[in-house]
Order: structure tokens, then C-alpha cells, then sequence
């Protein structure tokens, strides 16, 4: 559907803003106490914008997009965990074992593997499809993670994916990742999308002591040097392309082609977050259409929530990734929809309005 | 099962925490760096000595049992909306139109009412049952809520209710309630049982102006005096008895009979909270099978929390009551359960321990 980076982001525009009245006109009449339920009337009520004005509102079946990649980053020691982590994960994905294939099934979600390039082979296997034949990104310290074009590539088939998924009757979207070293570049782009400093918001990834978390901040803000000195003041999609990674792009892509698609689309994770902030300093309406499931547990993202003007959704203080939050936030748009659907109103339950809504 | 309350409490017994190191034990060889599913884990492992080791895990069939009952401090105007409301919405809960009936079916939950003693006719209708034919509890401003007698048998009506549940398969209960005029017994409970002044944990339940709050604390206090004055310092059942409510009562036997069965129990509200404050005083080791559900927004439940030494697992600005959050609980705890007994060990993932575990 979209060809090119310019055609996919010309495609997104704002939800309209006057439904969000008739959705709260329509919960204010249901059976609770104005406002009781909280978030969910908000999500619903979102949810409503999103769907355009469409009742009952939709939602499921859901798709959740994993994408996997390596990073030449992981060079210079930021990591907690061997590079061939990231290959035998995405086998223990694909095989049913890990984290987020436990959960998708457990929350009636299909899983989609997007393999954006990594050291390894992509098994065959229906819901795992190789988008990128390079082994890992270049070494964000000393050069560009991808050229422009790559980048671009991979935001187009990030968007192929939800288009295809849209065909296949998919209604929401959801992302995470799997790639060892990728705290690294997803801090070195919020630091630089938000002008943030690298120190304070770097933090243990996987795991990651004191003095490793104090180093990994150092060639984070290597990286930010490199890239000012080579591309001055840049554009969202260059400061992806030089600070990203593969699956980060990809994942970018995912956010921008459910957002032209008028799909939900939940941002999961430190990494997944930082492909989102990407999508709207492209595009600021995208957060029309977002939702933003756990907390991250990262130091830095309180600072970047608050950048991107939104509240996650869940705090359970999950450091995974791989879009695990996402799966249980899911449920609770799952239980907004159907307290939007399904509630009676007062008419309905003989109550007369007026003495039951505060004043 | 249990005839009387001394026999209920006496057969209430700590969970093994020795269980918690095999769980943890367990957690921590699955295939994500160790601690990562954070509070996750935490409600795994407190499964896991609930059902005294059994593995897989289990949780499901759930049952939600929803008390609902009148109140005679109604008459103080400490409440937003008539008192005839209390059976109305009973009718809309048994038809489905409340948000507790559609959150129970879509979260798969059967869905059980104790009509504790309200003005009006349970209907006939297979999930509700009467259990008490007094139409209000006593004013306690003036009175005690109900005599000692009257409290100990609602709280065996209430164990007997999760007995009758796990005869029928049920291994999961949770809580809710429906009664106007609730807040203001519930709160009276916190401050008794905790030693908390009355304005400072007094809030607007479904929607009270300031003034009427200052009111309602007023009211409290008048209970809270009369109370000292009749029976001085008290049991935790005589506080019940005096300051509490039909379906408090009921909810604080429903805690008691879950974990002398030894089966899980999800708190929801700011009143289902109180029943199960109440039920801590009674017998300490129900926190062991205890999860509390959704933050209440009453002002006074941060206080509350830290005098129990729990924390909720969900803070999405609801407060409707009805046991809404624990909904939304539970699928949470289906996450930990699924997470437990489906994802592959380091082993079984041919991934070298020691390299994937955060020093």
C-alpha cells in the first residue's frame, strides 16, 4: 500500500477530536457514577476516536509485531548478555518457550516474528519472515546504525506488515523487540530526539552494573558527538537511521502504518518506546492512535513519558521487553470496549440520572 | 463446613514461605534475565504457596462473589444517591448491565450475589441467593450495625459460599460490593481497626461535595464515639458487629473461608478492603492469600495500604466498587500463571545460564 517513507507519512492525520464528546456523553450514561471507571472510560473513549465514531466499537483480533535484530554497538561492551543471545531467543520465541509467546497466547494474540537482520538464520516458520538480509547494524559509536535508504526500507516493511495484517482482518497492533545491546541505541535517541543527557537517563538494560551502566553512557554520548559532527541538526528519520537500529526502524514503520491504517497500535518497552518517539517527532499525530502499556523500569523514562506527554498504562515493574506489557494491557482495552459495548444505561436500568451523578 | 466463626478462624494456617525459594528458584530459570517479569513473578510464587506447590500451577474456574446490602446510616445523608438505588442496581447487575457483570463475562468469571440484607426482593434468579432478611443494617451513628450473633452468622454465610464454590470447582474467589451509603461504614472500620482520625481518610465515595464530606467525617466520628463509649476496646468481630454492614460482613467471611480453604482471594475497593482489614485483625495469615486488586481513590487508602503492608496491583483512577478491579486482576494473575507453567528453562533453550543472569 505505501511505497515510500514520504507516502506512508502523508497518510497519517489526527483523529477527530469531537468524538472524544460523543464517547464521553455515551459513558456518562451508563450505569456508574460519572467518571468511576476511571482509565478504561479514557482508553474507550480513545478507542472510539480511533475506530472513527464505530459502534460497537471493535477491537480485537489483535496482532502483536515482535522484530528482532543485532547491533554493532554491542562492540564496545554495553551489554550484559552474548550476541548470540538474540539468535537463540528468537528460536525460544518462534518455539513457543520465551516470555512474549507464552503471554500472546495466554492474551489471544497473534505473534508475528519480523526478523530485521540479525547474526543467524530466521527459521522457516509462518509467523517469523526475514525483512532485511544484513547481520546487525554498524557500531553506533563510530558510524551510521543504517543509511537512509535501509532505514527507510524498514519503516515501509514495518508498515507492509500492519497493511497485511489489516488485510487478514487484524484490528489492533501491538510492539516489542528482541536484540542484545539495544537499551544503547534506544537511549542515544531518546537523548537526542528530546534532547535529553545521555547520563541521565542510561540505565542496566539486562542487568548491567554501576560501572558498566557508567560506560555504556559514555558511548552513548560517543555516538551523539559522532552524529552532530556528521549530520548537524537533523531530521527525525536521520537521527533514526545514524542512533537506531534494524528493529528499531521496523518497529518505527509498524507504529507509522497502524497510525495511516487508523489501527490502535500499544508501545510496549524501553526500546519499542523509542521507536514510538521517533514515529511522532515524524509525525506528532501518531499519539492519536498509541497507547503506551508498562512502565519502563529504565531510569530514563519517566523523563521521556513526560516528553511524550502520556502515562503508561500498567507499572509491575517489568524490565523484559519483547512486548510482554503489552499483552496485559491488551485485557484492559479488552474490558473498555466491553464496558463501552455491553453496560446498560440508566433508561435501561430505571434509574433516574439525575441522582446518580454527582455533582 | 464451618458451623461457627471459632471454627473458621482456628483453621486458617500460614502458607510454607519455604515454597517461595522453590518458586523463585523455578522463576529464575526461565529464559529472561532473572527479576525481569517484576511483580509478575511476585504473584507466581504467592500462587504457587497458596495451592501448597502444585505445579502446573493452578487458578481457574474463578468465582466473583458480590455482597450487597442497605445501610441505616443512610439516613445522616453521608450519601450521594437514594438508597433505592441499592436495588436497582442489583436488578442491573443480575440482567448484565452493570460493569461488574459485563467485566465478569468478559474476563471469565462466574458471577455470584449475596443479597446480605437490602430494602427490597432479591430476585429469583440462579447466581443471587438471600442470605439474610433484615432490610438494613442499624444506624451506627446511633447503634451498632447489627448484634454479634447477626455478624458471625453473616460471616459463616459468607465462608460457606466459597465452600459451596469449590465443591463446584471454583479455586480463585474475589470480592466486590453494592450498597449506598457504604463508603461511610467502611471508613469507620479503617479508623477503628487502625487507629486513623476519621477526616483524614474520609472521602467522597461516588461523588460528594466537600461539604459533605466534612459531614460525613462528622457522622464517623459520632460512630466512632459511640462505639468507644458502648464497647470500648473491642474485638475485630465487635468492631464489625458495631461499626460495619451486612455485606462487610459477609466479604470479611468470604476472606475467611478462601483462606482457610487455602485458595486465593482478590480484594477490590475501598470497602471490600475494609471486610478484609477487618479479617486481617481476626487472623493475621489471610494475607497470605490476599492480592489486592485496584488502588482505591478514597483519600484515606494510601494510608490503609501501609497499615496492611500490601500494595495493589493496578492504579487506573477507577472507584466504582463492585469488585471491577479484581476483573482486571485476574488476568494478571493468569499472565503469572501461564508464565510459570509454560516458559522454557535456560535449558531447554540451549542457553548458558550464567551469561544470561545479571551479576
Amino acid at each position: 500500500m505505501f511505497t515510500t517513507y514520504t507516502d506512508l507519512c502523508s497518510a497519517i492525520t489526527a483523529t477527530d477530536k469531537k468524538l472524544l464528546i460523543t464517547a464521553q456523553n455515551h459513558l456518562d450514561n451508563l450505569t456508574k457514577p460519572v467518571g468511576s471507571l476511571g482509565r478504561l472510560e479514557e482508553f474507550a473513549a480513545k478507542l472510539f476516536t480511533i475506530y472513527n465514531g464505530e459502534f460497537p466499537l471493535p477491537l480485537d483480533p489483535a496482532m502483536h509485531i515482535l522484530a528482532a535484530a543485532d547491533h554493532g554497538v554491542y562492540a564496545e561492551g554495553v551489554a550484559q548478555n552474548p550476541q548470540e543471545v538474540t539468535h537463540l531467543m528468537i528460536l525460544n520465541i518462534l518455539r513457543g518457550g520465551a516470555a512474549i509467546s507464552v503471554l500472546a497466547k495466554q492474551n489471544n494474540m497473534h505473534l508475528l516474528l519480523l526478523d530485521a537482520g540479525h547474526k543467524g538464520t530466521c527459521p522457516k516458520c509462518p509467523n517469523a519472515v526475514r525483512i532485511n538480509s544484513l547481520e546487525m547494524s554498524g557500531n553506533i559509536a563510530k558510524e551510521d546504525a543504517m543509511s537512509l535508504e535501509c532505514c527507510e526500507r524498514l519503516i515501509v516493511l514495518g508498515a507492509h506488515a500492519v497493511h497485511e495484517g489489516i488485510k487478514n482482518g487484524y484490528r489492533i497492533f501491538s510492539i516489542g523487540e528482541m536484540g542484545i545491546a539495544n537499551t544503547t541505541p534506544a537511549t542515544a535517541l531518546f537523548a537526542e530526539l528530546f534532547g535529553l543527557e545521555p547520563v541521565s537517563i542510561t540505565g542496566p538494560g539486562a542487568g548491567l552494573s554501576q560501572e558498566k551502566i557508567a560506560h555504556k553512557a559514555k558511548i552513548i554520548a560517543q555516538a551523539l558527538k559522532r552524529h552532530k559532527d556528521v549530520h548537524g541538526k537533523a531530521s527525525a528519520l536521520q537521527i533514526l537511521a545514524s542512533l537506531g537500529g534494524f528493529e528499531i526502524a521496523t518497529l518505527c514503520g509498524v507504529v507509522l502504518g497502524a497510525s495511516a491504517m487508523k489501527c490502535p497500535v500499544i508501545i510496549d518497552g524501553f526500546i519499542a518506546t523509542a521507536a514510538y518517539a521517533a514515529a511522532c517527532c515524524m509525525d506528532k499525530n501518531v499519539q492519536d492512535y498509541a497507547f503506551l502499556s508498562h512502565a519502563s523500569a529504565e531510569p530514563g523514562y519517566q523523563k521521556i513519558v513526560q516528553c511524550l506527554g502520556q502515562k503508561p498504562m500498567l507499572d509491575l515493574g517489568m524490565r523484559l521487553g519483547e512486548g510482554t506489557g503489552a499483552c496485559l494491557a491488551l485485557q484492559l482495552l479488552r474490558s473498555a470496549q466491553a464496558i463501552y459495548n455491553e453496560m446498560a444505561t440508566f433508561k435501561d436500568a430505571n434509574i433516574e440520572i439525575s441522582t446518580y451523578i454527582p455533582q
